[in-house]
């Protein structure tokens, strides 16, 4: 139930719906695991009504705390509190400013009958592109701001996870290769998890790309039982599993010298 | 589809299930409705994963944007990865210390058979109460600081929801006495919400417990038609029907005065 240990990614999700209780927020469950699988780390989700101010908050938050990829949804259609866009614009200091493509597509999408709620939704901040919704008419956009790439989702499910499938899914595989995860279950029996931990904390030391899990489990015929679950990532397959190879070893002969037993259950 | 004008709360969901996308938020959901009908303003949610700096974090942040109450869900249970407690108190610069009534009520929930991770529960940051959970075994925590009431409650729902109804909800209903809520639905023709912005603006000025939306409606017969929904808080019903009429014949005025039609539709 670990996070996994790649860059760092933050979903906000925008709607007084969300806040009121008035919807349950599914959005965020679905991308978590979507990110996760594609080798990010979610380190957090931001829940934020529809009011350009704490939408910028909440941007300015996961770009500031981190974040190599944001994804939003919600508070992208042509009404009057649909503020994304306004919001993320206000975060980055920059005007909103018709974009062309945008409009194009709108324009296409209500066959030339444009109004202003509808032309509203072309106008996005300047530097961000759209990005083509197959399902809805909300574009969604797509920005970098502070070496974070920020992708802006219509709240919808069916846009969202469309436009994420579509676009964003390919995108972040290109930017950030899948990781390759490799992992290792032991079952350490003969030390508490007092004496464990600080040989654990010298495990992590040995690479970035790695992460042990420490779970009691009890104690057996008198002596306390741990399972360590240990993980790494890596671009390449082999290389995961040679550091978690490196990282086992380490592990056995450290708690060894403590006394404990050590297998290799997983 | 408003935030209420009441007093500020913020959610604060724990646990990586959330992030991963394994487990979907309904608890936030469940919160966020209760709180808006106790008359609170839910401004925000932040979810964060089992870790102690990122709940300190996440509590930091939640009363520092001003919130007169924060509920937490996750996190409080025996196991190794239950931090919330820990976070708090990271959060709060204080230790972590055996509260006496906590023990007293796990003792006899376990008749007795006490261990460390029993115990562990027990431990709460200084100056923090526990709360008696009717259903599970891990008690919620209640605490002050900063002006903030704090309630740190399990994440499993049955145990969540029967903390906050037999402990929490009772508790904020003596502390933020029930707002009554009054309100008026208009619809108005003639005038393009950009027009209309300005007046809707000074009618927020009369009273900082109104609160106005407007809802763009398109067009009909070639005019505009905008509805606004007029909301007002008061501790007595009384009092907020009045700043309700008052505030309905403010914009009846000026909004007559642009052209508009205005009817009151509910």
């Amino acid at each position: 139930m670990g996070l996994t240990v790649g860059p760092k990614a933050y979903l906000i999700s925008v709607g007084n719906e969300l806040l009121i209780g008035k919807v349950v927020n599914t959005n965020l469950a679905w991308l978590g695991r979507k990110l996760t699988d594609l080798g990010y780390r979610v380190e957090g989700g931001l829940i934020v009504p529809d009011e350009p101010d704490l939408i910028a908050w909440a941007f300015s938050t996961a770009v500031d705390r981190g974040a190599r990829v944001v994804v939003s949804t919600g508070g992208l259609g042509p009404t009057f509190d649909d503020m994304t866009v306004e919001g993320l614009a206000k975060a980055m200091g920059v005007e909103l400013e018709l974009n062309d493509d945008a409009l194009k597509v709108i324009k296409e999408k209500y066959r030339g009958d444009l109004t202003e709620s509808r032309v509203k939704m072309a106008k996005l901040p300047k530097g961000a592109k759209p990005i083509y919704n197959p399902v809805g008419t909300a574009p969604g956009v797509e920005v970098e701001w502070k070496g974070a790439h920020l992708f802006l989702l219509p709240g919808v499910p069916a846009e969202m996870e469309a436009i994420f499938e579509s676009y964003v899914e390919p995108k972040l595989r290109k930017l950030e290769p899948l990781k390759c995860r490799s992992e290792a279950l032991l079952k350490v029996s003969g030390v508490p998890e007092s004496l464990a931990a600080p040989v654990i904390k010298e495990a992590l030391k040995l690479s970035e790309k790695v992460y042990v899990k420490s779970h009691p489990k009890g104690s057996e015929l008198g002596v306390p039982v741990l399972e360590l679950h240990v993980t790494a990532f890596d671009d390449e397959r082999e290389r995961a599993a040679t550091l978690v190879t490196t990282v086992v070893q380490f592990l056995e002969r450290k708690l060894n010298n403590l006394g404990a037993r050590v297998q290799r259950i997983g």
